[in-house]
């Protein structure tokens, strides 16, 4: 568990795209986001307060988070100034780089000294259970997608946004580094042993209010080779009540697996409700989630409409029109 | 890569069972079994010549290989005799124990000394990569469960054995810790990270002869929810041609999950499949292989005619009746 609310480290990002886990932040738990800390040279702009360390602490952050990704895979002696700064101002680290903070002995000793923690999200925390398949109180929605990378994050960030508005019952439950960065809390599901990935979705997930939701990130594609094996435990130790379906329409073959075609959105649900109902016989398939960012306003209306009359379930891009119609389809489960 | 041939250590075995491993290497590579050491006490017997550290050297023997479970999960004094006396003797010890070699100090550095090597094999010892999905030559087959522990490794077994009998080309390819001690080589899927499962499927699985079979153990099922993300790692990333369907016709429920029901042989089929077919659309279902164990010889010559005739596949109980139907099926395709 990550301690908020946050300082966001851009560092010296090159551009905006570099910046993708500190918008995500943002956009998603802006009452985590205190301010922004840019070093020379940035050229990411949250539009947050420019804060130093001694500004953020005054503000009550707790961690400072590198919102960023580095260049080349090295922690760099100018980043490295920064973080040593901020674990002797008293705050905690938390990062999702691929090298680890805890692989750096300076920051390691620092952060020791200072009685400060070093969180590497990519990494469990967690000694997980074997799942038990047991039946578990309140409601689980699970995002599942023709593709990796077609949005299955920003559809259950945009329904619990929706839901929260609402005032409904709902907690969004992050399996993947920038999810995790996001709420503070969750499962690395990708760096998870094989034989527990199921039991650390239903550690996840457990027991709760019977109108309570969970929002479950979803990970990889049932068609996609090098990860359906993770999306599999997601289905099984998730127990879904709900499923969504989401779909990138512009794509043209698997990411990163060419040769391979992407499924039609009607052989992803025969494939994926089936095996959810494994675990879960009540399961269905609520609705479709479409992410149209490569395509205009019209073509993406158009696409939208003709999707939701072709597969006769509540259709829409949750992050560009809204996630109304998908939580009023859950609301009715 | 485990030196072979090996001397079985069946330690203080308080009766056969525990000695599976070792039964496993007896039966179905006995060229790597040059003879067993028992201590006082040990109630299992496999019929091997007993010998003593000196005479197994003097055989031939490489490696020292754990062929029984300890009791309570402790490397005991006792065996600690015996290990460390086989390491000063020239042997390399291997173990599929939950308590590992690497973990004992006394051991690690008596290894040092000697230069020996410890091999525990739940721990992977390759760093896997992210599947690519590319095709590779030469031809695989997968046993699939309707459960966990129908028979699937033994199914492989057989079809080997018979497949050497008739001087096919194919290899055994082991998944699990006791298929690994068998073979000396394979991957201890259960204990992959997630993200890397199915690449370690495609490795274990390389490019061959157009005409060679690999015999891939299968692990979990599709329909077990603890497990069924490894099932799917595996189907993915063995890009099988052949799927050979295991059942195991006594069980009330799932391994381990009371509560659920297992699937029939048909759905199976239906589930495995199309989901084969997303990395392999070449791939066909073969045949069945039912685990009679629990049924007399004529219950199982009846059961195994009554599933032949309802799903029209060759039928048999590889272990009990030989897998010969079953390779007759596999070299049809």
């Amino acid at each position: 568990m990550i301690k908020t609310p946050y300082i966001l480290f851009l560092g010296d990002a090159p551009d905006m795209l570099a910046a993708k886990v500190a918008i995500g932040i943002r956009d998603w738990r802006p009452e985590n986001a205190i301010g922004q800390y840019r070093m020379e040279g940035c050229k990411a702009d949250l539009g947050l307060t420019d804060m130093t360390l001694a500004d953020a602490k005054a503000a009550g952050a707790k961690t400072l988070v590198i919102g960023v990704a580095n260049r080349g895979g090295v922690i760099s002696q100018a980043w490295k100034k920064v973080l040593v700064g901020a674990l002797e101002e008293g705050f905690d680290l938390a990062s999702g780089l691929h090298n680890l903070l805890r692989d750096e002995p300076d920051l390691v000793a620092v952060a020791e000294a200072c009685g400060r923690s070093l969180h590497d999200v990519r990494v469990p925390e967690v000694e997980y259970p074997i799942a038990n398949g047991e039946k578990r109180s309140g409601k689980r929605c699970l995002a599942v997608g023709t593709d990796c990378s077609v949005g299955k994050m920003y559809t259950a960030l945009a329904m619990d946004a929706e839901m929260r508005a609402r005032e409904m019952k709902c907690t969004f439950r992050p399996t993947g580094q920038t999810g995790i960065l996001i709420t503070g809390d969750g499962v690395p599901l990708d760096a998870v042993v094989a034989d527990f990935m199921a039991g650390s979705v239903e550690w996840l997930t457990p027991d709760n209010d019977p109108d309570h939701w969970d929002l479950i990130e979803g990970q990889g594609s049932l068609f996609h080779v090098s990860y359906s094996g993770v999306t599999m435990a997601l289905i099984h130790g998730g127990q879904p009540d709900a499923l969504i379906l989401c779909h990138e329409p512009t794509r043209d073959h698997m990411r990163g697996l060419p040769g391979y075609e992407l499924p039609t959105l009607e052989t992803l649900r025969d494939t994926a409700l089936p095996l959810a109902r494994v675990a879960n016989p009540a399961c269905k398939v609520v609705g479709v989630a479409v992410n149209t960012q490569n395509l205009s306003e019209v073509e993406a209306r158009a696409y939208v409409e003709k999707v939701e009359n072709e597969i006769g379930l509540p259709t829409t891009d949750p992050y560009r029109f809204g996630a109304s119609k998908l939580v009023d389809a859950l609301a009715q489960v």
